[in-house]
């Protein structure tokens, strides 16, 4: 078998064979192949993309690159759920303790973040203790007792993945949805659970700008999901306005807790059960609304903040914070945003929010960014919401005081007011 | 300027500006710019093309990448011809002394051959004492006396075509025709003639297999000459037959003697007045039909023969063996081929009779292989020529007495007959 021959095949628009992709992505890791071999494939493939079979190829073989992690413990229980990506997206610190509340085993692996503002890793860092660094067995264990933990990825998870994510990277072949999801699915594969929940986001904070693309990612994913054997649903939710209110990582981290606390409903709340009723319908093999329904009810009756806490401690993070979130770390300034003009709220540019928090402190411009953990934004009104010239819109926190003057001039650019209230749905499509 | 962006402007099919394409081009020479990220480029060129004036820029900054021939000593009258490359294809050696003897320089370099038969400096070794490799003053100085030298490529002319060919070699980027257009183009301007003549080539011995697509590339290549200021005719011709009927380096050297003596017609004889004819009518700015009359009484009189003596005589060549080309090295086996069948050529897969004078040891299989100069085919028979059964249709020479019956196994193969007689005109368009 031959690289060039692999890459004329797909040039010209054939279906590559099962072999052909394991030879590819084992020669690639194995560095037996070129990089600059791997970038000419990559790029026919993002010209001629790839059928759900090749897909499913790739995203195994590249699963199998590294590590696996072990669930069978848990039978139909183990449950994961990942998101696309969007701003003041902090729903996996509601999403697992419903989950878990309900009878799943969640045992997640969080990446870092980049840009926008932290992984769901970074923000549990803002919980005094927390520990996302802990070895396999308390992992396991954890899962076991508790039914969730999170820790950043260890160990030689998809090195496939780690090394044409890279490539990808820097060849301009990122916008690709065979590659997109066999770059998801992978590390969901090798992440070892048995159904998987996946939030795909469309709009103006989210990877895929139109609710069509998203779709087809949405429907891509979940049929490699099958095809490798797992029970796999996608939720197509908007990303045209941030998640909740707060943005930034110990922000988010409390606003998730009012939640937990049933301080605060609201898209929030509303796509945290959607989430978890899907993972709690796939483990128990019951309907989407017997499973929201429990979910719902885990989390109004105080059961999902109660595993959030076994969660928390478990890990090592400190009680008192989660029962008095005023005892996290506030960042030494602050600024009120006024609003300038007058309306409802028409659009809001997530990614220039996002560029905002970063700028205050809350993501990271390159990997060796350090984050400021009580960086971020309070957003006081939405897409949909009317403000008065003068009203506060938003309020800017950083230990970084020039800082903040830059993000809010951003701040007011993302902001359009109009003469009528819209807002498109939450949920747009749930793919099954 | 970042190389990313400019692959995912490629990508995305907008057109590269001239400062874009000499980043890639001095990048890459000057290895700023990795392989990969270029690789990925010319997948996107590959798949979205290039404009005429991305391909006249990168035309010519890979022209200007090393070493520049200068010919602007002769004015209007320097001349080059280039062969997109056939089996049998020794016109140089007969078009470069007609198109001398009517005026025009021709300082021509000439590759060595791989795959199918030698390239013109390899047949030019055939001849006793021939010197491809002398230098530039001595060369300068053959093509102001006599008016055409023939040599080896020296010096660093045009790395950016070796460097960017060997990894479209690799990563299947070959095929594209603003990508051969440039890469033969940047060779012909680094070369400094002020004419070129350009012999594109269709059929099963040639890279183009259809006619329309030797006539895009030949359109694409007159046009990119000319916006890079060079005089530009291109013919579209038919290789679904060898020229003439040697196929070998001393075979094809003594056919072309042949031919310059007035001893062979045919369509070896025709297409070598069309090159030099047009080569004639672009340095002396008159009609292609004035110029063909020219070239043929040069040729026809004995002057292209005399030049082709006095040529071959100033590099070093042995007069004797072009007086009497018995004096020529021959192999020491040959076999005659018999026809299996009776009735008319109808089809000659020139590619495998290149393979087959290739196995005889014709030509180099890879870079490093000698080439046995006496090796090859003569042909007996043509396309549309009538041969009965168990007539002699070619004879193989080779050293390697086991390889003649590998090769006529493929010979065969390569010959069709059918019931009528057809051939196709050996010159399909002209393009200038």
């Amino acid at each position: 078998m031959r690289m060039y021959d692999i890459i004329a095949k797909k040039r010209d628009g054939k279906e590559l064979s099962d072999a052909e992709i394991r030879f590819v992505v084992n020669g690639y890791v194995a560095e037996q192949i070129p990089d600059y071999q791997v970038s000419a494939l990559l790029m026919a493939i993002y010209f001629n993309g790839m059928t759900e079979q090749e897909t499913a190829s790739l995203t195994q073989y590249m699963a199998m690159s590294g590590d696996i992690v072990d669930l069978t413990y848990f039978g139909d229980f183990s449950s994961d759920k990942h998101s696309t990506g969007g701003v003041g997206d902090k729903t996996t610190l509601i999403v697992a303790p419903i989950a878990a509340a309900c009878g799943c085993k969640v045992a997640k692996m969080s990446g870092r973040g980049l840009g926008h503002t932290g992984g769901t890793a970074d923000k549990l860092e803002a919980i005094k203790g927390y520990k996302t660094n802990i070895s396999g067995d308390e992992f396991f264990n954890i899962v076991n007792k508790v039914g969730v933990a999170v820790v950043t990825q260890s160990g030689n998870l998809t090195p496939a993945d780690k090394k044409l994510y890279a490539l990808r990277d820097v060849t301009a072949t990122v916008e690709s949805i065979p590659l997109i999801t066999s770059s998801v699915m992978s590390k969901k594969l090798a992440s070892g659970a048995k159904n998987i929940v996946l939030d795909v986001k469309y709009g103006s904070g989210a990877f895929m700008k139109t609710k069509e693309d998203a779709e087809k990612l949405a429907q891509s994913m979940v049929n490699i999901g099958k095809l490798c054997g797992r029970k796999t649903t996608a939720l197509i939710t908007d990303m045209n306005t941030p998640l909740g209110f707060a943005v930034g990582n110990s922000l988010e981290v409390i606003e998730a807790i009012d939640v937990l606390k049933g301080k605060q409903k609201g898209d929030l709340y509303e796509i945290s059960i959607a989430l978890a009723g899907n993972m709690i319908a796939l483990a128990n093999n019951i309907s989407e609304q017997e499973a929201q329904d429990k979910a719902r009810r885990a989390l109004d009756s105080g059961m999902a903040f109660l595993k959030f806490r076994e969660w928390i401690v478990a890990q090592g993070g400190d009680a008192n914070c989660i029962d008095d979130t005023s005892r996290f770390d506030t960042a030494a300034y602050s600024m009120e945003i006024k609003s300038s003009s007058g309306g409802f709220i028409s659009c809001m540019d997530c990614e220039k929010i996002g560029a905002a928090a970063a700028i205050l402190g809350a993501g990271r411009i390159t990997k060796e960014d350090k984050i400021d953990l009580t960086a971020g934004i309070i957003l006081s009104a939405k897409t949909g919401d009317y403000v008065g010239f003068g009203d506060r819109i938003a309020t800017l926190y950083s230990n970084s005081k020039e800082k903040l003057s830059e993000a809010a001039a951003i701040y007011k650019s993302a902001i359009q007011t109009g003469s009528a209230p819209q807002r498109s749905p939450l949920i747009y499509k749930t793919i099954k």
